[in-house]
């Protein structure tokens, strides 16, 4: 007989969520390490110090809370994050952590003890939002990236994570990084899929490749007004002709493909005056990996086709990619197990947004769970979910990592 | 015999004023209502006192140096202003107060009195780099905006024009607007004409029509990963689209027209986040005030076409057009004799960028002088004048002046 969250209680848990730090929408605005993401955070650890978790703050801010397991092995960790969007929802995230817990509070009712520990975990500033880039303490548990490269990152303002997190008093004594058994992620799915089709669950078997690039197009400033055309360097022109170039090439590889121009900042950026420059951020997303490198080959040809329209020139700061992960077989087969036991019959799909189960794949078998959201709409405010959009998932998630956590 | 001004005393002053408020590449930073342009008005202030003109100053915070007539008669004003771009250069509006300065410096030195009063200007927040829009407190002074809206005009971090004008002891006593007889500005071209001829001195007959407008478009922000492309309504897209269209009408109105979008702000401007607005600034420009005129209305279509390509909606914030004046045949003629008396051949043509001159032309005659700037540079902290540049049109300018105030 499987076991089921307790629905009212998840529910509850989320609206009480939904009251830290709103938009100005109905959504949530709780950027990493703000006074609203310390106030979650503060909550979630009366939560579990009311379900009799022990909490640990490690070196980046994550928190875990661990449920006991008979035996002193490597825990199965379940969670994401707690922290959103400036234009967030109130689900993005935030179910996994309180799935999580819903499940161990579940356990802790049952009298169910596993073989292993279950530890819920909140990674810190899974969006990017505030403090780019986005799954910086996943990256960093995952052993990409170190700890001062973490503490070193800074917002619009200058402040760095290391102060915002001493500030808001998570900086945790604990090692980051640790053995685990596996690691589970719900999520709702942020795409109109299950929600199209009416399924309330997929089970994520890897993700989209994601390819991003900062570039910067340099041009000169000069008065709007004498300036001709055949002698201006404007870079507003050369980031324009870029913002169109990559929204054909999602055009072009759709429906499968993306590609957005989601940043631009000219400089000056004031009336009267040709931009000396444009910072730009631009991605490509595809299910292929190869593909996804064509598209982003093909976004790099038009930065540098942009800049000489222009008379500008280009510079790639940054690139990055995530997301061709493949997660584990045998979790997966878990997942499929418990929603039979359920008898739901799952969406088996690639998850196009990034998530922390990506960096937490390279160390660890993963494997992530996906609910509808409605018309797939996330990153927004108006992003939404029902209870019954949330309990299927929820329960093959509780059913998943008690088995898995139980095994031999 | 023409009186010529004193050359070195010119260079000193504007050399002088270099060094207040510099910027990072030899020019000038000296934004309106700043640290740097109280330091400005102060020196400029003791140079009028020690040149023994009393100091004005408006509720606008104009800055009026008198030179005494030998009758109480409305006054001849010379100016220009001293604030500057946030990539300024040296002389762009400087020139004109302190070459207005140099003039009644001369005349005192020579101990002329002409019959009405000379009275050298610095007018308030002409750049509008600060605070938008420019020219504001000409404006007022010509009777177009009224002190209440120049008072509540905002800069970026929210504070007031009234707040700055008092925090920097600038909010003066004297009502803005009293009779003058003439008003003379000498100014950079701003353009490339005179210094690509070898010609030291412009006379300006008037403006290119420039026709500008801000605009809002509307989209709705989403996650870039998962959100399929015909389901986008992405306002970058639909700014990108017109800043291309844009450029495009420039090029086919070139070499008279030009065609610029200045600013792009666009909202959340994050990794990950379809644009839910982007705000826009562009304008155009052109000698023939009907061909300015078609060339704005394909702007105004191409913001259209540009929403619907992106499904966005657009909205028209605010528009605006000055240049369209023509100056005043007399004061023209005047220069005009004043440079024949002076050998030299001025050049008579129009100005491509907007001057406080063109709203005090609403209320009395004006006109205005050019001088060569190196290759056209403006509005970039590469702005570079040479003496050489300057001194014969300060010379006319100091002859037409006297003439003007001493006639009959």
């Amino acid at each position: 007989m499987p076991l089921r969250v307790n629905e009212a209680r998840l529910w509850a848990s989320l609206m009480a969520s939904a009251e830290i730090g709103p938009g100005e929408a109905g959504g949530l605005a709780r950027l990493a390490l703000g006074d609203a993401d310390k106030a979650m955070r503060d909550r979630f650890g009366e939560w579990c110090s009311d379900a009799g978790l022990a909490l640990r703050v490690d070196a980046a801010g994550n928190m875990f809370a661990r449920y006991p397991g008979r035996e002193a092995l490597p825990p199965v960790l379940v969670g994401s994050h707690l922290d959103t969007q400036i234009t967030g929802g109130r689900f993005d995230g935030i179910l996994g952590v309180l799935a999580g817990l819903e499940c161990v509070r579940r356990l802790a009712e049952e009298g169910i003890v596993p073989r292993r520990p279950i530890e819920v975990v909140n990674w810190t500033n899974e969006e990017g939002a505030r403090f780019s880039p986005p799954m910086m303490a996943s990256a960093v548990f995952a052993g990409l990236q170190d700890l001062a490269w973490l503490y070193a990152r800074t917002d619009a303002s200058g402040r760095t994570v290391e102060a915002e997190l001493r500030r808001i008093g998570y900086l945790g004594a604990a090692p980051v990084g640790f053995p685990i058994d596996a690691y589970f992620e719900l999520h709702i799915e942020q795409g109109p899929e299950l929600d199209a089709r009416g399924q309330k669950v997929g089970i994520v078997t890897g993700g989209y490749t994601a390819l991003g690039m900062n570039l910067r197009f340099v041009g000169e400033t000069a008065h709007t007004g004498p300036t001709p055309m055949d002698r201006r360097r404007d870079a507003a022109v050369a980031a324009a002709h870029l913002a169109i170039a990559v929204n054909e090439i999602g055009w072009q590889y759709a429906p499968l493909g993306k590609s957005t121009t989601s940043r631009i900042d000219l400089w000056p950026n004031l009336p009267g005056l040709l931009s000396a420059r444009a910072d730009v951020t631009f991605d490509v997303r595809h299910p292929d990996r190869a593909t996804a490198a064509a598209m982003f080959e093909r976004g790099r040809m038009a930065a540098a086709a942009a800049a000489a329209k222009a008379r500008c020139t280009v510079d790639e700061l940054e690139t990055w990619r995530f997301g061709d992960e493949v997660f584990d077989a045998e979790l997966i087969e878990g997942l499929a197990a418990a929603a039979a036991a359920l008898d739901i019959e799952p969406v088996m799909m690639l998850s196009q947004a990034g998530h922390d189960a990506y960096y937490v794949s390279r160390v660890a078998p993963t494997a992530m769970l996906f609910c509808p959201c409605k018309d797939g709409i996330t990153h927004n405010e108006a992003e939404s979910c029902s209870l019954d959009d949330i309990v299927p998932a929820a329960n093959v998630l509780l059913n998943a990592l008690v088995a898995r956590a139980d095994r031999a």
